[in-house]
């Protein structure tokens, strides 16, 4: 079975990064199969990254390989992980950009990138990326133990957890999330429903403070039960309370953004 | 011979949607070579997503699969199908997006897709993309059997033709897409020259009036017969006849939209 | 061994010029390994793709064919061209994009392409990417003999190098890319520092006289070194010394533009 490698960066589309990585770990392994996450977090977002990556990386085959370069770190002292978890490897910069997918399906082993056997000949101080990340996952892909890149880390990066406080009647959260139709997700899952007391036809009053937002929308099961232009409630395909316009952007209608607080009420 | 799988959205590529459908997908069948059509087509555009196939289809390997997901009714009633034509299978919702493409390769069968046996155990109600179309195309290019998808279909929705009228010296048609470059088709097809009576060199009247546009270009072989910055019509690589500008972009310069009527006029 | 054919052009990723480009290439080679270099190049800018050219070509597997269409020329009487050079394929328009990268790896053969045996049955006037480059490029990766496609050319269009003048303490040179991130690259080179004199932690003043640029920053080893916000010099993954900021793009801050003349001098 051909190993897959996945990369995800803030590099764009439009620059000869990702091109590189990509030549790289085709000259150490033709038979590696790369898939593109996306080349288009927001600059040096760690955050936004760690979100996408735990978002696709359960979908992949057994085994695959995922490189992160979101790293506004890069050349100091921050150290380089690979990351082995029950299913896949994460490669990438110690900055809690991989701990949120690990952690997630269960991390096994955290190494430090130490050995310069399986970087590139030169390492420049501004794109290990290529000279560092890429090379590692092609050498993972032969079947590389990750022991000989270094040695054991125990305290990797960790960001702070997603959530929010529900009760009943009453969520609190921020938008931890907007996506490309202007979706804007809050911390609220479909577990907390229950506590919620929240059913499909129930209307919720949103309260989003930094925007003056204050409205009440349906909670539907698809975008396509709203009337064209009308807010809306959902349960989205990650699991998230959603706040979304049907045939519209809830981002840019109400300025929303990631990190701002929200608060849902249940109306009966 | 590897199986080829397309991919055209409107999901963009800043999202996880296409990589999760791409992670499914090489779950089920390893050996699929996953294309990228476009991702980019702009939100809930059907018509563009439709002619973008239509462009492109025909060039890939006899046996591709071509996913399309451009679906804003999503979890509702609206069904999904599965086309097989004289050369390839198209996958997508039933909104028009698939048949100006299959249609033009010559249906051979429709069904729509209810087994849950080829779905991923969960089915979201707003990602089809990664639950039914991904894993579908999947099997197909494992060799399923498109009748174990569902009951065939006779009445799937066609979206409105492509045209315009041609007499000698005059066309009436709309723009029927504009290309990265700025470059406006309309409806008027090679074949329609000889009615129209155009030939190299001859001059053409342009007028969009809602753009209150009235123009004369020439009518050339390429781009570059014209001046730099000269706007003149061409017969493009699809067939239509085309207006454009060397070197610049004709819709931002003239502010026309796809949609728009436009009156051609040979001037002898 | 797969062969890995890599397609660099203006064409965006909103089109269906890229895809049926990728079709074409499948149709002939199914075991052909397809990586995207970008498509992002701004429209016509020869000069940027003949960068982006150089900076990743190398990184491929030996014998990679690297594919070029930025090619404002198409259909005029430009010549079409493929270059062997000691370790890899180049194919694309004779406008200049393509030598700077095989200059670079030592030109083994120049073709003019003119056998229409390796081109697309009918070849239009607007898209030789699909019609001439893609076909010959998928014939090369099944082993064609590029003397088959037409004459030597033994005077390829060259575009104007890269350089500046450099001596103790001053350096001049112009602004020759502007990466992802807004960094600016000039074109003084890492083995011009020991003329110049400069030494990390050195102050170096930047003069930039069309954008009335007039600063001071720190000579550093990377982003991270200056404080956030900060502007500072490197030397970067290219080996050029590049004009940054620490989580910021410098060429957004000072309105800089690739061409710009550029004026450094190292204050000890």
């Amino acid at each position: 079975m051909r190993p897959v490698i996945t990369l995800l960066t803030d590099f764009g589309y439009d620059s000869y990064f990702v091109p590189s990585m990509k030549g790289v770990i085709l000259s150490l392994n033709p038979e590696a199969m790369i898939v593109d996450i996306t080349h288009a977090i927001p600059q040096f977002n760690v955050r936004k990254a760690a979100f996408t990556l735990w978002a696709s990386y359960k979908y992949f085959p057994r085994g695959t390989i995922h490189v992160v370069v979101v790293d506004p770190g890069v050349g100091t002292s921050r150290r380089a992980l690979v990351i082995r978890s029950r299913n896949y490897y994460f490669v990438g910069p110690d900055n809690g950009v991989l701990m949120m997918a690990a952690g997630d399906d269960g991390v096994v082993e955290v190494r430090s990138i130490e050995s310069g056997d399986f970087m590139r000949p030169v390492v420049t101080s501004t794109f290990h990326g290529r000279d560092i990340f890429a090379p590692v996952a092609a050498y993972l892909s032969l079947g590389l133990d990750p022991s000989l890149l270094g040695p054991r880390v125990t305290d990797p990066v960790v960001l702070p957890g997603i959530g929010g406080s529900v009760s009943r009647g009453v969520a609190s959260s921020v938008i931890i999330y907007i996506d490309h139709f202007g979706n804007a997700y809050t911390g609220i899952r479909a577990n907390d429903l229950e506590v919620l007391g929240l059913d499909y036809g129930d209307e919720l009053r949103i309260n989003i403070p930094r925007r003056n937002v204050d409205l009440r929308v349906r909670f539907l099961r698809s975008y396509g039960y709203a009337g064209e232009g009308e807010a809306l409630a959902l349960i989205n395909s990650e699991g998230f309370l959603e706040l979304s316009i049907n045939r519209g952007s809830f981002a840019s209608r109400y300025d929303v953004k990631e990190g701002d607080e929200v608060t849902l009420s249940v109306i009966k």
